[in-house]
């Protein structure tokens, strides 16, 4: 979605002001890797409007900008945008950035004019490339329409190349007049330069957002470099404070944090309608200054993460609630996303699942990951770790994509036991007859209208379990007329009691205004289709793998990998049902294993 | 559907034997009209699989034959069959009537040879006609391909013009192999002829089901005279006791209610699928004799009723809970009926509502309207009528398409109230948070998953007010956050709440193994587009039109007709809510009528 329909949503919701976070691309893949987690953390807890990506001009560094901009769209939860910049490009080289950002479901860009190449002093446009950001501007409308949201860069103390800051305004209105539909500032220190500029901006007749960029003293050093390399003026009050603690790095953090927080303020209290933080990939100033300003809004819309190019996306089969990327992935190419119901996997729109793809581990965390779960080698090994991971000891499973925060692991007793006896669990939810939608454990709602909502759970649990007890299982439940259940292994045979086509929701909400939302739900098709092959194949590639080959934890694995079931059992009745005692009578009937 | 498919799927389901009712196309209009209300009532209190139309061989009643069998399939909410014979018919005559059959929605047809014509002994084609049942069938199977479902009539003790048994047998056969699906038989009442037949045509290969056709004895007259003309054996013991009793109709019906009931449970036993009745366009010894069976399956699939050609339809707007019919023919040119869920009105596959058709009275309807509702000549007439109406004094307003049954009529003190206070209620349902799905009063559910539901529902109601009322009563309304109303008048001023394209789940009901159904809700754009146009034009076409031009009722109408608003009023929170005090704040709020 555009960023501008994105502000002007939150203009009608009253969400104003927003934020959103600057990063730019690292240099190796390890880097690449901390930064995605810590930019999930940020969106996970802190909501913000958009993210966006620095152009690594000229350097292999700008295809990273790409990906980490497409990244951030399809999976982090925010919307992206991607700078682009001219420095070094040839009109051809920037067509082929902007068809590969469309490819890969970015849309919005911040056009840019960038430095003079490295080694020269003044600016020279490329040959063959585009000489103003304005042309880029022109050059995006011209080629794509209406398809790019287009954000420009403003200059509260006028572009170090200009002329005169009244040349340089009239460049800017150049770069609105020709398509731009929002600006992001470079930094400032000085609030009243701002506001002295947003009201220039105002009286030339440019309309448009005008979103200050607030860049928090992160250390003194830092600091310094950045403002004489941006010429950007600083009043001699933060100079002089600066100065007298310049000795204790914490003291110059908080520093930077409280004059954002009065800056901030200053510029709400004026009517600015959002911040753009430059976080120098750095997560916990920008934390601490958005949460102090109390603007953090992080209601659930969903039981999962909703992301940017999927905004009508209402529904979700349950058994990827910790694998959302793998889902995302597996589903890119489906043309329509259910919209709060799901309907039937086999319609046309739906399209086929991507393949599994493979997932490669550094180094560094095969390394982890050996610390975490140990060398298995023995059925028990492999329970102990899942109990392990149950009772917090242990902060991963090889089926869950990022590691589970404390506060949101569920601790249940049910699990323990069942893991205890052998039952691997992978997921599963709790019954939930009715709660209010603002409940802080089970509550979730559709913005304008999350208040006054109810929201219902089917009790769900899924499970490995070895072979040996797969027909003590199923005598049991087979006695309980409101379980559904299905029970597979990786060669296909399947035993189930629901019939071909079921659909069941397994989480659903009643809300003021709406038909019934049904987020998540278990499908026959699907799980027995997709769900299983990937279930099984994380055994092996992504456990098994971090040992060596031969080893007796990859023959242990492996051998779980071909014997196995994979079981799903849903309580129909979330009312009167009870998966507790139910899988009490489970675990009483299971032979003993010798 | 087809027939033979129903069979199927009762028989998937267990619920075997079935049964269904055959009627005649009667000469008048009056006689139309009252068979419709009987097959209804029949319909909606026993649920038969199907019902038939015997064709009106040669006269206009063959039209009435094609209406009343297209009335019965689209609007009834049972599946129809036509029947259709060769006398007096040439190739052209058959082809149309086939033709019109289909474009009316049958999708089954009793192919038969007929009579010959009156006054001609022996059976011969018509010119340019079929000889033969079986060349019907063929011709239907060559033409139509699978398109139609194709029953037979079989003959228990052969048919009239037969030469044998056997050759008969042969014929019945032949019409089998030529594509029919299905055998009714001839009238008969001596049981072991039927199963003597039914084994016959086993032996020789005939593997469809075979419906034995039942006649109720009726009459002592009536019965002797059919015998006679169909050569049908009868019993001597038969003979003997209707003899005993000919003096007394009612033990005549009483002895033919309970020979139907002793030979159907014979041939329950023996195991035969269903029942044919031979109706007569009665109704009372039918019902008898089904209940008595124990047969009767009406639970509610839905809250309103689902009939033949929609089947996959699965949520309606809930205004026309009373005006079902009008709902049906409004939507007839839909490609497709949303299924449990309402989405978006305006989706391709919705199509525009059908114009409103005007009723047309006859003039005994006319007389009995006017005994019914009197000549209103003030407002407060006219209140009065409505809460007659609801205090069960009056059994039928303009706004319901049929009578309501006593027991249906849903006495409210809170509705009577509001009628008091002159806002004339016409629909309604009270708020319910998950009541079973088995509750006798707001239960309803798929067949096969009937049992372990709950449903709810949000109270609504939906009234139309002096134009004097209107800004009290939004005023109260405005007060409660859980509240959605729109009020519109038929100049269309329009006054809400709700967002454009807001649609309120109305009933929901949540079911083992099945996404959460929507069988009714509220939304905006058809409230306003559909609704509003079709309740306000009743005031005129359905009540005002019963009146003479310029009499004091039909002006007072019109003046309603012109300045009333109709309003519509739900309760969002279905647990918390509480609509009764809402509009006794209502009531209290609004200015005195003088």
């Amino acid at each position: 979605m555009k960023i501008i329909d994105l502000i002007s949503e939150r203009k009608k919701e009253g969400h104003i002001p927003f934020y959103s976070f600057e990063y730019f691309p690292p240099k190796t893949e390890e880097g690449i890797i901390n930064l995605k987690s810590r930019i999930e953390r940020m969106v996970h807890q802190l909501n913000p409007l958009f993210a966006d990506v620095t152009w690594g001009a000229g350097g292999s560094t700008s295809t990273e900008t790409i990906n980490i901009s497409s990244w951030i769209e399809r999976y982090s939860g925010t919307e992206a945008m991607m700078h682009l910049t001219l420095t070094n490009m040839t009109l051809e080289q920037i067509d082929t950035a902007i068809e590969e950002a469309k490819e890969k479901g970015i849309k919005n860009i911040l056009a840019l004019r960038g430095d003079p190449p490295r080694g020269q002093e003044a600016w020279r446009p490329p040959e063959g490339g585009l000489h103003y950001a304005s042309d880029l501007v022109r050059h995006i409308k011209e080629k794509y329409g209406d398809y790019f949201g287009i954000a420009v860069a403003g200059y509260p103390e006028g572009h170090v190349d200009a002329t005169s800051k009244e040349d340089d305004l009239s460049h800017l209105k150049e770069k609105v007049d020709a398509g731009a539909d929002l600006i992001i500032t470079q930094l400032f220190y000085d609030d009243d330069v701002f506001i002295d500029f947003y009201q220039k901006c105002r009286e030339i007749g440019i309309a448009c957002p005008i979103i200050p960029g607030i860049m928090p003293i992160q250390s003194y050093q830092g600091f310094h470099r950045m403002t004489t390399f941006c010429k950007t003026k600083v009043p001699q009050q933060i100079l002089d404070d600066l100065e007298a603690i310049k000795e204790d790095e914490d003291e110059v953090k908080k520093y930077g944090i409280n004059l954002a927080i009065k800056t901030c303020k200053k510029l709400a209290e004026y009517g600015i309608e959002g911040f753009h933080f430059y976080t120098l990939n750095l997560e916990r100033s920008v934390i601490a200054i958005v949460n102090e300003l109390g603007l953090v809004e992080t209601e659930r819309e969903a039981p999962w993460r909703k992301v940017a190019g999927r905004r009508d996306e209402g529904v979700r089969p349950i058994h990827w609630g910790n694998r959302p990327k793998s889902y995302i992935e597996r589903t890119l190419a489906w043309d329509d996303y259910p919209n709060w119901r799901w309907g039937d996997a086999r319609s046309p729109a739906f399209g086929a699942p991507h393949p599994l793809s493979t997932r490669n581990y550094t180094i560094a965390q095969i390394k982890d990951l050996r610390k975490k779960w140990g060398s298995p080698e023995t059925e028990e090994d492999v329970k102990n770790i899942f109990v392990r991971f149950l009772q917090g000891e242990i902060n991963r499973l090889p089926w869950l994509e990022e590691e589970l925060e404390k506060e949101t692991i569920l601790i249940q007793n049910l699990l323990v036991e069942m893991n205890n006896h052998n039952l691997l669990t992978i997921t599963s939810q709790p019954q939930v007859n009715g709660a209010l939608s603002t409940d802080a454990k089970v509550g979730w709602g559709p913005k304008s209208q999350k208040l006054n909502g109810y929201v219902y759970q089917r009790a769900f649990v899924e499970f490995f379990c070895p072979p040996s007890f797969v027909d003590a299982i199923i005598s049991v439940l087979d006695k309980h007329s409101s379980v559904s259940y299905m029970a597979a292994n990786i060669a296909g045979d399947f035993k189930t009691n629901m019939e071909e086509g079921t659909v069941i929701a397994a989480t659903w909400g009643v809300f003021p205004n709406r038909e019934i939302l049904q987020p998540t739900i278990v499908d026959r098709e699907v799980f027995y289709k997709w769900w299983r092959q990937e279930a099984f194949a994380v055994w092996l590639d992504e456990w098994a793998v971090i040992y060596e080959d031969e080893s007796p934890s990859k023959q242990l694995l492996r051998s779980i990998y071909d014997s196995y079931y994979l079981f799903n059992v849903i309580e129909n009745d979330y009312i009167g049902g009870n998966i507790d005692s139910l899988f009490e009578e489970v675990l009483t009937a299971l032979p003993s294993r010798n």
